[in-house]
């Protein structure tokens, strides 16, 4: 039971933290930060860093399948690509 | 049981990849690369960001107790700061 918990937990943890990018950057976005602002490319690499880090810890500690993690991130770098065309094309 | 592997399956990665920091601290000073060099610095901010966003996770998730990571990264400046002075002061 305890178990399922502990991977249910890391599974929506890490899912809050993808939004809380994909927030973090819709913010810059309204707030007419341009993407090609270099500040701009170093925050969401730095996050995506993050990101990643916590997906290879949940892997290695056993929470979450590779597989799993791998499409969450490139989910979220579909979702950021889409946001970033959006904006740009205005 | 599985809880208690959870557990000790996340401490033992954290302290792992806060080892492999240290070592990669190591390489870089046994290659002469030296602590004011501006790329070192980005290095190590770079690996004490991606740690602490797995120390954090795992607090999140309830693997270990806020204390104890901070303590592990505490730790971690400690000697990173021992292995600077000790190089620096050569």
């Amino acid at each position: 039971m305890q178990e399922v918990n502990y991977k249910q937990q890391a599974y929506d943890q890490l899912h809050q933290d993808a939004d809380k990018i994909l927030q973090l950057i819709k913010v810059q976005m309204d707030n007419l930060t341009m993407p090609q602002c270099p500040l701009y490319e170093e925050v969401l690499d730095t996050q995506m860093f993050g990101l990643s880090r916590e997906v290879d810890f949940a892997v290695k500690v056993g929470l979450i399948d590779r597989e799993v993690g791998k499409v969450l991130l490139s989910s979220l770098e579909k979702e950021l690509s889409k946001l970033h065309d959006a904006f740009t094309n205005v």
